[in-house]
């Protein structure tokens, strides 16, 4: 380690108190990766700092800036694209300590909360005063509404409700140079110049680092109710959705799973999926108590005229979270086909979300790798998870391969390479195939005015 | 004339053709204001531009960079905040010849539009087809889309459907270079690097020139249905909105009109408002047609437990534009009783909203003005219109008064000077009472990076 790095860890500890600044080699290692899982540890923290307030976290800066270390932020790590990984020295900044909900203000139908609260139990409070969150990324239970802020998170119910984006309000920011920054207002509308808010959402730390929100809530709908139906062909199922949609229905989600994504997760997690269908939707109404009949009778219409082979539905609350436990443990069901599992996150306007489910599919048997195709189809999202060793590297190469052609199709059909998980490390090549130098430029000259000396994790998205 | 100004003018003349390019005083003259109806004319433009594609804005920048010409981009001229008025030379951009709706796909669920399609026509098209754009300005009949996204605008339905910064995908930009600049995709969701997109929405074309939109649609609400309720105290109104919420109906619009208000439209436009009431709520209610009737019933309970003194309900589309035209006529109906009529845009959380209302019509009384005041309740949002004479000094100084101690009032109150009207130039002096010194700064910067020289809507925001 560099002699700057010791003292400025040294400071550290005399300022934040030796608990919270965790330096040893075995301490370090335990945060080199995220949830993105990558082939090669591309480097291990100085570092890893627990922030317990915004004055720590200005504090921290602040050295930072005078030893020139980066700062990396991280909440739960649950990351798929590296953008918490440490690949060329820096610290770890750690917001589990972080973690409170500040203020759920009924009234107003707003809440104030630090980076670190864990998304699914910041839902459940807001729930309990009859209001909702409804950005709700698959790993909600272990990841931190700062993590979902930083990476533009989205989630199924994006098709109905709208994205992280969609509900930030304010952010407290401490910038590069250690100064506070607050990006909006309490009040949920503000028009008082640049979209500061925006710009922060989905810069995956590397502009500011988010200290604070102030979120958006909305009225929590009375009552809901999942719909499993499923297909024979992934045809008839894309189908379903725009026949949904021409019935004036706006579902919370439509989500999908091939039969790669159901077969995998009934073999690990059996809950009694369908194992010899092609395809499923997972269609989850809301609403008032009284308008839930009523939808699930037009969808289960359309459903019938669209060739759906069988239907699951939920009536009560157990058999509502068995089929999203099914849907949300395809990731980790994948992890047990292999040592490593990855996702991605590719979309496309719904109109060639077929040709995409299709291609995906055509390209991994091609490179003979398996996938697990779930996603948010209504949104025209699809997240192929390919279980993959590492250590086979003629696999490696395989799958390397076919990720390109993935992204290439994903371009040709008119889409991008990420929806929801953002750019991170992992995607930083790839990201030129999508946004063009203009665009890309302009981003790099609005990094170099919230961070010109590049310590906000560097390396990233560009 | 400058001599550049001129040699910029003929070259403009030969490539775009002379009836593009109005230089006549009359015809410049006609273009000197826009809705926000200042006192003073604060400079003439150079000469007014319709620019037909992009090819011919592209075209214009070149020149104007060349000339260092100011370019101010121009829809329907119904800011309300002199973001489109000329200060110090350069030429107004008229986009009502870029009037296209490009494509509405109906599977994608999005639109293609040039800036200069008016917003209710747009509309229209999207709802013949089934599918529903929500923003909804008041002035949204003969204002354009590429206003409204420059503006950042929002209207009374953005109490359930969000503002236009939650509908805008993707936009095509002419820098300040004269170089396209493409800020998002065709998809619904997109995670690939800074949201440049909504930077751009709400910037008042101080950044670059909109040359194109592609927009989200969502489905049509199959019917709706608006509620016209009274009150004897603007408390009880207020109230009203927290109780609708505690009891999880979500109204598509909570409109509000204070006695003034009430009064002025009705002396002017007759329709049988009550004029002996404080103040009204305009609720719209929008769903399945089934859950019309509950939620009315729902309302109309609250109101009763509220203290309503009255209530009119539609009955059929004749009714329910009858009621939204009473709303949407107060701008219009307070030109009548002076002169000149201004509006203005504060918003505070929700729980302050009877002391902004009360607060402002004790500041205007203390100052002898009349104002009628009407807003976006469900929002937090008010709109205070002041007829005045701005030939009447003693009236215009004690109307400066008045605005100043709204401002005040509305930051006492933890709100902002403006929810969706922006800042143009009338509020740059005020900006500064809501937005922090380091976020200025952060925005001139990022001015600096899009429009190094200035020539974009210059002196505009700050």
């Amino acid at each position: 380690m560099l002699n700057s790095t010791n003292r400025f860890i040294k400071e550290l500890r005399k300022e934040l108190t030796s608990e919270n600044v965790l330096s040893e080699l075995e301490e370090r290692y335990a945060y080199a990766q995220d949830a993105s899982n990558s082939i090669n540890i591309a480097g291990i923290p100085d570092a890893v700092v627990f922030v317990r307030n915004t004055e720590d976290v200005i504090s921290v800066v602040k050295k930072a800036k005078k030893y020139k270390i980066p700062i990396i932020c991280r909440g739960a790590g649950t990351n798929t694209v590296g953008a918490c990984r440490v690949e060329h020295g820096g610290i770890i900044l750690n917001f589990s300590k972080m973690n409170k909900i500040l203020e759920i203000n009924k009234e107003n139908m707003t809440a104030k909360v630090q980076p670190g609260v864990i998304l699914g139990q910041f839902q459940d409070e807001v729930e309990k005063l009859g209001l909702f969150y409804p950005p709700d990324p698959s790993n909600l239970r272990v990841s931190t509404i700062g993590g979902s802020i930083a990476q533009s998170s989205a989630g199924a119910k994006t098709f109905k409700y709208g994205s992280t984006k969609n509900y930030i309000l304010d952010l407290e920011i401490v910038t590069a140079n250690g100064e506070i920054l607050h990006t909006g207002s309490d009040t949920v509308k503000n028009a008082t110049g640049y979209n500061l808010t925006s710009l922060f959402v989905g810069s995956e730390g590397t502009l500011g680092i988010i200290t604070e929100a102030t979120v958006k809530l909305i009225v929590k709908p009375e009552s809901s109710k999942v719909i499993m139906a499923y297909f024979d062909t992934v045809d008839d199922a894309v189908n379903t959705v725009n026949m949904i949609i021409e019935q004036r229905i706006t579902p919370a989600t439509i989500d999908f799973m091939d039969f790669n994504a159901i077969n995998t997760v009934e073999q690990f997690y059996p809950t009694g999926l369908l194992c010899d269908k092609e395809a499923a939707l997972i269609i989850e109404i809301d609403g008032f108590k009284n308008t839930i009949d009523f939808q699930e009778k037009i969808i289960n219409d359309i459903l019938l005229r669209c060739k759906a082979s069988a239907i699951q539905i939920s009536h009560n609350e157990e058999e509502y979270n068995k089929i999203w436990m099914a849907r949300r443990s395809s990731m980790g069901a994948c992890a047990k086909i292999k040592p490593n599992v990855t996702t991605d996150d590719v979309i496309v306007p719904r109109n060639n979300l077929a040709k995409l489910v299709k291609g995906i599919q055509n390209i991994c048997e091609k490179y003979n790798l398996t996938t697990c195709l779930v996603g948010h189809v209504g949104d025209g999202s699809v997240h192929p998870q390919i279980p993959i060793d590492y250590n086979d590297a003629d696999e490696y190469s395989r799958f390397k391969l076919a990720k390109s052609e993935i992204y290439d199709l994903t371009i040709s059909l008119n889409g991008t390479i990420s929806g929801e998980h953002g750019i991170g490390a992992d995607k930083r090549e790839a990201i030129s195939k999508v946004v063009n130098t203009s665009a890309l430029n302009y981003m790099r000259e609005i990094k170099k005015v919230f961070d010109p000396e590049n310590i906000l994790n560097p390396y990233k998205i560009f």
